[in-house]
This record gives structure tokens, C-alpha cells and sequence, in this order.
């Protein structure tokens, strides 16, 4: 196709699309003339993986490039790929909020945490440093809402895990991009809770 | 306390202090002199919650400005606290990416997954626009996967709930910061919970 066709496809803009292949995160199309290219249908997924990321994730085009990379070109070994997708995830969070390097009461709480939902400590200065931010600005972090998040936690991870393919290819696209795209599903899924519980909450204190 | 010692108290340069001075973030102190003003601590407390909110939960200081209107004038009834603390959740939210009014396959999911979590119907398009960017960007997502989802999210929300105190400021308070500091710690105590999954998998296959 065109890559007025592509556009139409997508919905995105051809300025946008001319953007992008400037930008390097879309490959060149098949050229039939000298300004002339025809695109196809990985284009069309690369054009929707490259929105989903910048508009629902809320990455920035240097971090779609890391992420596109990556999915380019994944490591062999399973073990590898899970490590360098979540590298991946965590370089870009690290950017945003560096993690303390503190020993206080909250990375002991962070500790108690990453163990009761079964994972490692290297994210533990990380989780110490958003527990810490969370008290300073005033949340009330009681031990019961923290193990309840843990438990949830531990539930989202096993069928996370379950889900990811057994091609490395698509095993590295479900971790980097699942977990992206579906981080926003997981706030919105807990405000939406949020709000039919405080709706219960109300009416029972209005009887 | 001078500004040196809020500046020394909060770990916040003065020159950012008194930027949040002029943009109305943090309340005069009192004057002791024409160029001199005493601060105290709830000015300690107003710039960590602005910290927290900037660095930790990544808000502008438009939003900023935003949820401590709200703190500093919470509605007085505790249901309309409740819409109001959402309201500004959702108005962020919505900036970043607006929900689409579509009705199709996701529509459908979004509609059944909020009723799977106690939800009310407000927050579906919102879902929905999520559930197809995931989708348009290659996740693979399961009804397994999402019904896990939706039950950990419904888990978290009788927490966050119960965890909301009677009194409307510290409700308020509670709602928007508490909802929007623990975001971020939730999602790194899922990328622990993964991590963890993901080792003891790659565990068992190489043996």
C-alpha cells in the first residue's frame, strides 16, 4: 500500500508517519520510485504498537525506540529475554523517579513486601523510594492496604507469566508491551472498583 | 523557620521554593520583614506532598495545582468528596489520553469486566480505549488474563476504601494522593511479583 493508504489504515497522519521514518521506528518501505515506497501490514502493526505506546503508556519516542529494539532484535535464551525486558521497563522508571539508596524503615517494609508477593530485592530500593514519597505527601499506608497490594500483586504475576508465549519473539513483546499497555488497564480497572465500593460506602451511610 | 530551613528540612533548593511561592503551590509564610518570612510545618508538609506528587506520581504542576485546590477546599459531604477526588483523577487522565466513544468487541469486555469488579459504567470508554490500544499494540490479552485483572482490582479497592478516614479533609487527602502515590507502588510491587514468577519458571525449565 501507499503510504496515503497506511495512513488511512492507521489514522495517523502522513506529516506523522514521514516523522517516524525520519525517526528510525518505522523501517523504510519497498521503494517503487524515487519518492515513491509501498508499505505493508507489519507496517500497519509497527504504526499501532508505536501509538499504543506513546498515547496509552505514555512513553516517549526515545523510549518506544528502546522498546522497538528490543522486540527487533531479542535475546535466544528465555532467561535473558524476560531480563532484558524488564531492564527495559526499569531503565525507563528509574529515569523518571531515581530510586534512594536509603536503609530506613520503609525499605524494610518494602523488603517484608517483595518477599510476600514472591519476587526478588532488586527492586526494593525502588518500592522504598515510592512508599517513602507516598508517606511524605501524606497517604496513610497501613500494613493490611500494603499486603493486601502484595497479594494482588502476586495474583497479576502469575497470569502475567502464564501468558507469555513460548517464542522468544513473542515472548519478549508480551513482557515489554503487555506489561506497558496494560499497566493503564490496571489503574483504570482499581478506580473503576474504587469508585463502586465508595459508591456502596455511600448509600450504606445514607440509609 | 527561615527559608533556609525549609529549604534544609524538605531537601528542596530555595530557588524551587520560591518558585512555588510565586506560582501559588506553597502559601506565604509570615512576614517578619520586607524580604523576610517565617515558614512552619505545614509548609514542610506542603512542599513533600508537592515533591511527591511532581517526582513520585510524575504530575505537572498544573495537576499540582489542581489536587491542592481540592485539598485545601474539600466539598463537605463525603459522597461528593468522593466524585470530586475522582474528578480530578480522571480529568488527568483523560488529557493524557481521551477515551474513545466507540462501541465494539472492547466496549463489550470493558462493560463486563467492570461489573466483574463492582464497578459503575463511567470509567468503560476509558477501559476500553486501553483494552484496544493493548490490543492494537500486540498484547495478547486472555479473559483469564483480564477477569484475574478486574478480581485483584476489586481486592485492592475494598483496601483503599476502608483505608479512607471519616474526616473530610484527611478523606480527601486520602482519595486523591493516597490513589495517586500508591499507583506507582503498585505497579513496581507487580514488576517484583513478575520477576519473581518469571525466576522460579526459568528454574524449573532448566532443570
Amino acid at each position: 500500500m501507499r503510504m496515503s493508504a497506511l495512513s488511512e489504515r492507521t489514522g495517523v497522519a502522513v506529516a506523522t508517519l514521514k516523522y517516524y521514518l525520519r525517526e528510525g521506528l518505522l523501517p523504510a518501505g519497498t521503494a517503487t520510485a524515487r519518492t515513491q515506497a509501498l508499505y505493508d501490514d507489519s507496517h500497519v502493526e509497527r504504526v499501532r504498537l508505536i501509538r499504543a505506546l506513546t498515547e496509552s503508556a505514555g512513553l516517549s519516542l526515545a523510549e518506544v525506540h528502546a522498546v522497538l529494539a528490543a522486540l527487533d532484535h531479542p535475546p535466544t535464551a528465555r532467561h535473558d529475554l524476560l531480563g532484558a525486558a524488564h531492564e527495559i521497563l526499569l531503565t525507563r522508571e528509574d529515569r523518571r523517579a531515581p530510586a534512594e539508596d536509603t536503609d530506613d524503615e520503609w525499605t524494610e517494609r518494602a523488603r517484608t513486601l517483595a518477599a510476600r508477593c514472591g519476587g526478588t530485592s532488586t527492586l526494593v530500593p525502588r518500592l522504598a523510594t515510592q512508599l517513602r514519597a507516598a508517606a511524605a505527601g501524606g497517604a496513610v499506608l497501613s500494613d493490611d492496604l500494603l499486603d493486601t497490594y502484595a497479594d494482588a500483586a502476586a495474583r497479576i504475576a502469575e497470569a502475567d507469566v502464564t501468558s507469555v508465549p513460548e517464542d522468544p519473539a513473542a515472548a519478549m513483546r508480551q513482557v515489554v508491551v503487555g506489561t506497558l499497555l496494560t499497566d493503564p488497564v490496571l489503574l483504570t480497572l482499581r478506580r473503576i472498583a474504587d469508585e463502586g465500593v465508595s459508591m456502596r460506602l455511600g448509600q450504606a451511610l445514607s440509609e
